[in-house]
């Protein structure tokens, strides 16, 4: 039996709030039902965050009440970023299983993106992490700049890893492992997830790596020799780079399962349907999908 | 001091002869002279075959004719490509100081790439390795879909390693294993080289792989690890995938660069200057870039 890696497909949301251009609610429907009828089965669909802040995630109630919930039954999950109590509230009554927040490792980056300090955010995150839990709904915590800061340029794995620990300690289940800009590569991966496995089980890490640099697929194949199993990504490279106008951003799903498929991991993805799935939200977005797997197997090719 | 490693830039000769559009000799030499001064070595600069077969190739003469020699003290070299007699005899007239014959892992690849069994196209290497040999120029040996055939599908290593040897043995001094269809993922390249490096030293082996699948960036990853300091890359992956139309071929020589300067190697090549490099030649073809790190730098990046 092929040994299981999960995906968590971020496109409808981490992918999604950084395109420039809003999708409508019933766009990001059928592309979280193709992405379902593909075979994923961790989907990240909303962030209740205000609409005067980030005008893309508008309809994020909307969208929750419309995804195919007959699919739970058989092991899909959705979930939503959270970034407070009054976002928590609204995913509750979304009918959201889990939620996520979303911390920073880099003090400026933190400052910046969230507008306060990292202290301050994990201090919110709490509320919000107890709340979930009393209402039985999971909480997966992101740590953002784990491979260096737009702002600071390198950071610490120790300074990850305080950071993980303290979203482990209120709770999280799972901790996505996110290089924000792209460019850290395999050697930093591999001294990343050193540091915090000496503290964390690798069943609750999550890599999170971004291809704006190209570097995003060689960092998932270091992770997996160094055990994680569980990555996140986003159909067709979703959301571009927002330090990097222009550039790529989330690594593109289709690439990511392409490279388990072939290396023996099971994913129970269909990977063509997974590209038909990129190929129409891309066509929504009047763009080509960023991934060289849609690219070759939608080109002339013999082999 | 930081381990050195050799990039082989093979964008004028394999990317340019896998380009739809020809290129005139005055900007294929123009493309060189900027590859140089960004302290580019090692550069396969034109192809001693028939105009008749490859138009895109006519002029190698020329070429080698105007490519700046006085950096040849230096330690820039430029080799060419001479699949038989008849075009060693015209790369020792332009002055080439390096040839490289081409050959493949695959039956199926090689009778239809070149039109003869694998046995026969080593016979007629051996005649070009003897004549280059007596006249004192290297012979470098390519061994091709080493890691999958566009015809045939999978690959042994133990046929790659046949090939390898009997290119050795008649005297060529390095042998680059090439992922024609760029299909290979980091655990079979590591399971290729495994098997050749039980009979061949690492620094005899060079590693070049495609992108077309978006692994190529991993596959050198993996071929550090093993031992290889020898890669092959294209500026501005120029070539294409001739056995994919529309999709990515040679990995791009930015992101190799990238690659390598991160994780801490020394390549005596100046980043930007060699993305300059790319940008020239990419104009000249009428289209961008195929490197995510020639991207990520020429976008509006905080990082």
């Amino acid at each position: 039996m092929a040994e299981r890696v999960k995906i968590v497909e971020v496109g409808p949301r981490d992918g999604l709030q950084n395109e420039k251009q809003p999708i409508d609610v019933a766009t990001k429907v059928a592309l979280i039902e193709r992405l379902v009828a593909a075979g994923v089965t961790h989907i990240e669909a909303a962030s209740f965050v205000s609409p005067k802040w980030v005008p893309q995630m508008a309809g994020s109630a909307q969208v929750m009440a419309a995804v195919p919930r007959a699919h739970q039954a058989k092991g899909v999950h959705y979930s939503a970023l959270t970034p407070n109590l009054q976002g928590l509230e609204a995913a509750l009554a979304a009918g959201c299983e889990e939620v996520a927040v979303f911390g920073a490792a880099s003090e400026s980056f933190s400052r910046k993106n969230i507008n306060c300090s990292i202290a301050e955010s994990l201090e919110r995150f709490r509320s919000v992490t107890e709340a979930a839990q009393a209402a039985g709904v999971r909480v997966r915590g992101y740590v953002s700049c784990v491979l260096g800061c737009p702002y600071e340029g390198a950071v610490a794995p120790a300074q990850v890893l305080r950071v993980a620990l303290q979203l482990r300690e209120m709770g999280c289940h799972e901790i996505s492992l996110g290089d924000t800009i792209g460019r850290g590569t395999p050697d930093a991966t591999r001294r990343l997830l050193e540091a915090c496995l000496r503290e964390l089980p690798a069943t609750m890490l999550a890599g999170h790596y971004h291809d704006t640099w190209g570097m995003a697929v060689a960092n998932v194949a270091a992770s997996l020799e160094m055990g994680l199993r569980t990555f996140d990504s986003s159909v067709a490279g979703l959301g571009g780079c927002p330090y990097a106008a222009g550039a790529s951003g989330n690594v593109a799903s289709e690439d990511v399962v392409y490279l388990l498929q072939n290396m023996g991991y099971e994913t129970g993805i269909d990977l063509d349907a997974l590209v038909d799935a990129g190929l129409f939200i891309s066509q929504a977005l009047g763009r080509a999908p960023q991934s060289r797997v849609s690219q070759a197997l939608r080109s002339a090719c013999v082999s």
